[in-house]
């Protein structure tokens, strides 16, 4: 039987800084990644976006990042291999704390932005952000793009891992994501968003842009919470996954 | 028997930035408290800390302090209640990790600066630290000020506490220290300095600068390892306390 | 023949994090105070933002605050003298240079948030922030809580001052602002708010919570942006003090 | 007449971190570039070290960074273009107001670390580093590696520059120094360092990693004023170019 997990980031705000709307599709979704404070978060939004996330029966997720507030995590920092496993370790020790506090286990980690996207591609980082997960706690789920360096260094690592694709993001014929930049890159309309996530589930294979497809696993499906339309989207998604038999549900169930 | 322990600080650099000499007091002591990336220390620090505590058989503590790096947790931002408590809960669990990951156990928190000489005097916010770390893991010891509101909080809160005193500072008449600006404040004189140690340990009571004394309660003595003659000073006091009979030996053993 | 300006704060985001519709209330106000990267605000936020006044022909101020981006400068750091004239003087030259690169003068400086509060009682901090003021530019004008220690300091050091008062704010016996906290201390029927702008712009005089009036010269009336009925509240303001020949234009013109 | 200039970094503590013995060199050395608050300094460190330059009499230089205190500002961003203008303009300005403050005038900019690299061979962000100085104060002298891309696009922006040269780094045929972690990259031999000193500055060349020789044109050598022989060798040099009759002076005076 088919399942799928749907995960949305959270608590990206800071200090006075509330991202609004944020937890909008949090009862729509299977799993939460939650800033921790590098790119985003601090002690006190991660608190509560932890009670929100049990509030909607949502898997908790950590979402570690760079330290680099001012450009939330986006910009790649070249840190070393040593410095992303410390990062990663530190990060996911101050979300593990607050979800003990909050009577709730941490589950899973996904990397942010910049260090996500290094992960994909750069072994050695990859290696770098498996080491501190494993550190903190090697029951911890690594999640990470489909088919990346992320998923496979993690499993190297002994860890288990969780892949995620795109539904809303045209995918190149080497399996990567197409820039933003480039036209066609971001699916916008719903119907086509939801045949892609169909294809991904039933299917394990994706369109690529130059006309052809390509397989893909994937585990959870990745859903940007701060756009309007997404719990539209999303009820469209359910229906539909639920149509064709689908369970809609964390992969660290 | 007599036991006491003495303790000092450790990992309070910042990336470039390395506190010179820091580790040289670790043979010496018995318990250090680790900056957890707040007022000092940053991830990568932290670890390194960890290893220098290990390397020495000290028992690691963690050592929360506010978010300002700048005024190095010296100053009191009049946090809120709920933001203490999540500062301090943050702070333990990312400290808690590095211990994890370093293959030992973290075994008390004392808070720093601004955040310490708070939460002696004031009922509330003490309670808000005891909370943050009876949240973060309660087995953890509260080590505060002997006589202070922190360790009767932590006690209230059912946490084991334990007690600090100080061998070279003087003492007021109400068992507060007496502000560094005053003369005396400070005893530089080696003798003096292991004679108010030994007469807080054996006899449990401390000089205070209107010529009396008055009893204290301690677990630990602190040591300030920024000064240059902190070894001799601890080589001299722990001839004295040896030849006493007096064990030294971490409050959390 | 009367003139009043009527300011609002600008620039209050960082990084990814915008406030929405901040710029909504520019095209009625007289005066911006523009937020200089330590409570809120980064180099390329203040660009935009000196952009935006320009745009709307607004006169552009400085609005520094304390090191505390997590606190947004809310909170009281108990910054010495020395270090608030040196924090007011590095964000005062930083925006004065983003202003010249926008080929546009800075015109005045208003601290923001806990300084203002700080300096509003405080003759020693005032003085502090009146010395970074005056080391930066001895001809920009120190924007201050009517009566407070800020423009009487402010004077003191040779600068011109301005001071500001609060339509929507309930005042008590001696002048100073009811806490928030407090019913009644936030006017708000749009009515009233407009009758004690009049009152304080015609009469110079504000009612008090316990039922009379005291004294109050301002040079501005200062404007919350963030709140939605601003506009409506401002378009209603203006017509009323036009109504009443009442000029609407920068104190610093 | 021969005549160069002698630069060293100034101001790089931060807070309660002080960089031991930083104004060491300053009595030998004739321009001191002085960090501006994002990858080191602060509002009060900077007033200090302005201070200190002045009682020195050397002239007043900006270095600024990347905003990463964290890293140093030794870890490229990859800002973008307008970002780099605004941290630039930005910092330039708050240290010119300092100068000010102190009755000085700042004089040149230098880029610090990863900046300084990016901007010596990266045409478009040496291009965004001399519009953000060029924005603040088109009179300041950019001061860039000898035959960088920093120094040719400040050229091309219409700022006066300055290019430094290395006394103690080894050169590869292309004129770039010699990556540190090559052997021989850093020249530790007093004379040798002498020696390539006064190649620069008298025949406008220096050797190459591969036994030639290439050409240089320098108006500033850089000094590394953590190096603990540093005082030593400035001794030294500045013996043996006064005997050769060569003026040291600064480029901007």
């Amino acid at each position: 039987m088919l399942s799928i997990d749907l995960n949305a980031d959270l608590g990206e705000g800071f200090g006075h800084y509330v991202v609004a709307d944020e937890g909008h599709v949090l009862p729509l979704v299977t799993s939460a990644s939650i800033a921790c404070g590098f790119h985003a978060g601090d002690p006190l939004t991660m608190r509560r976006s932890v009670r929100l996330a049990l509030d909607h029966g949502v898997t908790v997720g950590a979402h570690p990042g760079y330290p680099d507030l001012l450009g939330f995590g986006r910009r790649d920092l070249g840190a070393t291999p040593e410095e992303v496993t410390a990062y990663v370790l530190y990060q996911v020790g101050a979300l593990a704390a607050v979800c003990h506090a909050e009577r709730t286990v941490l589950r899973y980690v996904k990397p942010h932005g910049a260090l996500y996207n290094r992960a994909a591609t750069d072994a050695v980082v990859a290696a770098a952000v498996a080491e501190g997960v494993r550190l903190a706690d090697p029951t911890l789920v690594l999640l990470g793009l489909a088919g990346s360096a992320l998923v496979s260094e993690g499993q190297r690592a002994g860890l288990r891992t969780a892949a995620e694709a795109f539904a809303d993001r045209a995918y190149l014929a080497d399996g990567t994501l197409a820039p933003r930049s480039r036209p066609g890159a971001v699916l916008t309309d719903e119907a086509a968003v939801v045949e892609q996530a169909l294809g991904i589930v039933r299917e394990q294979r994706v369109a690529t842009l130059d006309g052809g497809s390509r397989p893909v696993h994937a585990d959870s499906l990745c859903v940007h919470g701060d756009n309007p339309r997404a719990p539209a989207l999303l009820r469209a998604l359910r229906r539909r996954l639920n149509g064709e038999g689908i369970t809609i549900a964390s992969f660290a169930g």
